[in-house]
Parts: structure tokens; sequence; C-alpha cells
């Protein structure tokens, strides 16, 4: 374990030693510990234990899951690199279905074997690009973003898509900051976010550091906050978007929209171009993760549920593409028709 | 503390030996341990705290705390024994502001006194006569409320409005036992509610007793049931109604009426009449109890949430008239206008 809070921006994650340092956010406010893993299997158990979780930084955690496996075997010859590569690939792969980031990152990275003429070398310095384009994409959103909000306004938002669902500036609270720092009052209303408490344990954390107010409400009291606290708009992120902007985040996320729909609240999803899959044309077909009961069974410890009782725990839903009234990008904010825009978006990106 | 855990029904309140004894729901489901109040401040704690809650429940603790000061006065002359009436009332209205039962217990017990010839006597068997009266209303409302109830059925509901917020039956709750009892097959989905999870250690906790099938999930995922589980009705209770129908109740009930709306399943409001305040205009005349952070702000004793976020802890949201389906009561189902159809059912039950 390793103690490290300096700097701006808290590290989420970085590689260093032949090493992968995760921070670990489940300790998130009370401790500030750092997790040093020497290998693949630690990293899959800190994806899985949400020691890592939002999805740029588990993009970023696929990469250096590479980079990693690269740097451990620097005399292995072409065939036998790129086999222990796909290895790592079907590995982490595994730990979450639902963000896409984490296996886009991979496949981008994998994409470049075939040409590559030092594979150790590609995946390495691939995985590092990828590491510091996040941060550059995560200050474009935030620009772009920043032009929603108006001074004075109180924004609520859902989970945690701060610089610790990053590579360190954030994309849903990125555009909080951006807006901050272009002189604009902001506060925040941030949803504990059942089971886990990211709106508690990270986004009230990181509101805090940044020094925006912020509320932290359950998620029971959205509604009563939009109906009493003026909440003017909402932003939250994306674990994986749909080809037809249908958007898969965090539990909750789709009652939210529907209660931003019903008090005439904008609803604003920010996300990198990476979080959004065209291979997957609908929400409908977005898979969803299923957690353990043991994450609401159990209080801090105590048994609150009765162990004859059933207990669902999905860790993400669906918001449907109608609820959402733009989709903030680094190539702009998405609006509907979102077929058509997210296709151009990505046009443009491509060049 | 007295370990007492037998019979049908769990109870909730009772009046014995010159003290009021009370299960402690904060200790459920992991304790079943009473409370023996021999004085005025002790129920007064016990409310404050929540290990007596649900409005029909707190009537009687109201009721109870007056039969209490004259059995503990049994020789106090008329106005003395007024006077230390009048002490209690003001003591136990000041607990808890929303749930409108508790004063309306005590406004019908000392509207008696002017017309008593024996004051002790008069407020004792008036308050066995709110006690006894809750258990036979509450069945009536099983009764009512059971025919909307369709064989096979998953019943979403919120908070706890079962046996244990009431002299024993149940409203909300108490509607689903009816159905089950009449041979429907019914499923329930029990929302956890936070910050106190009466859902978890409550509600869930009377189903697996009723050995009604539970599924219990936070509050977030209310919506995502809607759309994947089959949710055919919400049933939920009340602390205070308005004239007009607008319903208090814990706080997450008005967002799970407009995601009800959105997924085009009825809501249903189960309470008896004691808990529709005429007095009351709309719901914009209700008063919300705001509680202490700390609720929100712990984690079963571990701090989750920074120091320096505020945090704001409405303990009931108002779910107006229109999102309202049907209110469930002893009189029958009242449906829109409910103005009209509020006061005849009054007209009716007094006339």
């Amino acid at each position: 374990m390793i103690d490290n809070n300096s700097g701006d921006y808290m590290k989420t994650i970085e590689i260093k030693d032949d090493s992968v340092i995760i921070l670990d956010q489940t300790l998130l406010p009370g401790e500030v510990k750092y997790i040093e893993c020497g290998d693949i299997e630690c990293i899959a158990q800190a994806i899985i234990r949400l020691s890592i979780r939002g999805a740029p930084a588990l993009g970023i955690a696929g990469a250096f899951s590479l980079a990693l496996t690269a740097l451990q075997n620097p005399k292995s010859g072409r065939e036998e690199i790129i086999g222990k590569l796909k290895e790592t690939y079907e590995h982490i792969k595994k730990t979450r279905p639902t963000a896409v980031n984490l296996v886009w990152a991979m496949d981008r990275i994998m994409g470049k074997l075939e040409s590559s003429k030092n594979i150790q070398e590609t995946v390495f310095k691939e995985a590092m690009r990828i590491y510091e384009e996040d941060f550059r994409i995560n200050k474009k959103m935030g620009d772009f973003g920043s032009e929603i909000i108006d001074d004075g306004d109180t924004i609520l938002t859902h989970c945690n898509a701060g610089g610790l669902a990053t590579g360190g500036y954030g994309t849903a609270l990125g555009v909080i900051v951006s807006a901050k720092n272009k002189g604009k009052n902001v506060k925040v209303f941030a949803d504990e976010t059942r089971p886990l408490l990211q709106g508690d344990r990270l986004t009230a954390f990181e509101m805090v550091r940044e020094d925006i107010p912020v509320t932290v409400i359950t998620d029971s009291m959205a509604a009563f906050s939009m109906k009493n606290f003026d909440i003017k708009k909402v932003v939250v992120g994306a674990d994986r978007i749909a080809a037809n902007g249908d958007t898969a985040n965090k539990i909750g996320t789709y009652g939210v929209a529907i209660l931003a729909k019903e008090h005439g609240i904008p609803f604003y999803v920010a996300a990198p171009l990476s979080t959004i899959d065209r291979n997957t044309p609908t929400g409908e077909d977005i898979p969803i993760e299923f957690r353990n009961r043991e994450e609401i069974e159990f209080f801090n410890g105590k048994r609150v549920v009765p162990t004859d009782a059933e207990i669902k725990n999905p860790a993400f839903d669906v918001t449907p593409a109608k609820y959402i009234t733009g989709i903030i990008t680094e190539m702009g904010i998405l609006k509907a028709p979102f077929i058509k825009n997210i296709k151009k978006a990505f046009e443009e990106k491509e060049g």
C-alpha cells in the first residue's frame, strides 16, 4: 500500500515500475490508499470489487492491464507475447459486462498488434496514449458542457462521474468544474447512490475538494429536491451508450431521468465517444450486470434484510434516448435524432 | 426490556400495569425487544427515535400517552388531571409534525373530557377504543383493498405500512395479506427505504413472517423493476392526506408515484379516514419534518459523507392527488374527484 494524495487531481490509476497502482475507492472518503498490482488477477479483483470504477477509468485499467503484461514480458517473442496479451484480454473482459470502455480500450490496443514491429513497445505506447487522451477529452467535454450551465444553477447528479471515474478530470463533474472555472456559481446535489454510496463517498468528496457547494440526498429524495430545491439541470455519466442514444448508467439513473422529465428539468449525459458503442443498436442490447445480494443485505457489516427475502441487485439501468436532452462529448453536445448525430460525431472525429 | 414475540401479530404497542410497552423497531429484524415506558418522556423519545412509527401506530401511541397519564394519576381531581393531560398532549404533539394520527387520536380523547364525569375512566376507555378500532378498520381496508389485487400480481411498496405501522394488521400490507387470505397468489417488491431502511428491516421481515414472497430492492431500483419485473400495482401507506387527496408519506413515495404513472402502473394509497385531515386543504399545507443529518452521514456507525458536504434529510414528501389511482379506506376505495369523495366518506362514516 502506498499513501499518495498530492497534486491537483487524485490519481485514480497509474503504471510504474512493473506495477499498476490503483486508488482503492472502496475506502474513500475515510482513507486514501493505493493498491499496487503486480499481476493481472490483482487488477481484475480491483475492478470486480469496484476499487476502480467508472467507464473511462475502466478503459484505462484495461489498457494498463495489457501494458503490464507487455512490461513484464520484455523478452517474449512475437507469438508468445500476443498469446499472453490475449489471455490478459479475456481475463479482464470477464470482470464487468456493462461498461464498454473496458473492451473498447483493449480492442484499440489489440488492433495495433498486426502492423506492429515491437509488440511490447506498441502496447505500452498505445496504453499511455489512451491514458493521456482521457484527460484531454474530459477537458474538452467540460468546455462544451459548461455552456449548458448558467450562473447560479443547482445541478443534480447520480453516482460519480468525476475525476475518480476517469483518468483524472471527470465527465459529468468535469462539466461542473469547467463551469466553475469559467466563473459561474454552481451548486451540486449528489444522490447518495445505493447500494455502494458513490455519491456520498466519491462525488461529495470530490466536490468538497473542488470547493463546489455540495448537498447529499438519498436517492429517494431526488423527486422532492426537484420540486423544492430548484434543481436546474441533471448531468450524469454513462457506462455504455447504444447507437441510438439509449444510455446505460448506474442503477437509478433511469428513474432520475423520468423525474427530470416530469419536472421539466433538462437531463444531460456526459461521456466520451469511447463510451458510445455503435455495435450495440439499442438499450435492449446492453447486458446488465447483476451483483451479489450482500451489497444490499448487509449495511456496513450488519444484517438488515431477513435471510428469507429475495434481493435483486442490478448495477445499471438503461435510460431511453427520449429522456435525454443532450449527450456531452468531446465533439460537442449531441442532440436528437441521436442515431444520425452520433454517426456524424464519429465521422468528424475519425476525420 | 421484555422479550415478547408470541401470537399471530407482533404487538407494536400495548398498555399494561401503569406502563406503555413499545416494540423497539429500530432493532428489527435482528432483535425483538420491547421498551417499557413508565413516563411520557420515554414515549416521546421512542417516537422521536422511530422505535414506534407509522401513522396509525403513532395515533395509538398518542392515545396511550394520555391513558398512561390518567392511570398514573387516579386520585387527581378534575382540574388537576385535565392540566396533566394537556401537558402530555403538548409534550407528545411536538415529537413529529407530519403524521396527523398522533394529534387526531389525542384530540379525539381530549374532546370527550368536557362531558365526562370520570376523566380518568373516559381517557382510558377512549384510548382502548382507538386501539381496538384500529385493528378492525385495518381489516376492513384489507377487505376493500384486496379487490384491486389480481391473482399472480406483483405489488411494489415503499417504506412499511404493515402491522408494525399500526396496532397490528397493517394498511398497505394489510391489503396484501387480505388478498393472500382470499387465496390470491401475490408477490411483493419492497423498496429498502433510505435512510432508515424500513423496507428491508420491517416490510421484508413482516412478509417473510406472513409467508408472502418478498424481493428487496434499493429505492433507486424501482424504475428498473417497473420496467423489467412486471410490477402490476403500487400500494403504499400515508402519514397525512389533505382534503384534496394530496398525500404525505415516507420520502421517496412521490418519486415512486411518478415512476408508476410513467409505466402505466396503478398507484394506491391505503389509509384509515383518521389519516385524512380535512383541516389541511392541500399538500402544500402539510408540514414536512426534516430529520438530523447523521441518519445519512453515517452508515451503521461509519462516516460516508464528508464533513463539509451539506445534507438534506426530509422524512416525507407529498404525492399530488393526480398521481393517485385510489385511496383505500375503511369506507371503501375513494377515487377522483377526491375532495368530493373524501367528504362523502366522512359523512357516511359519521352519519
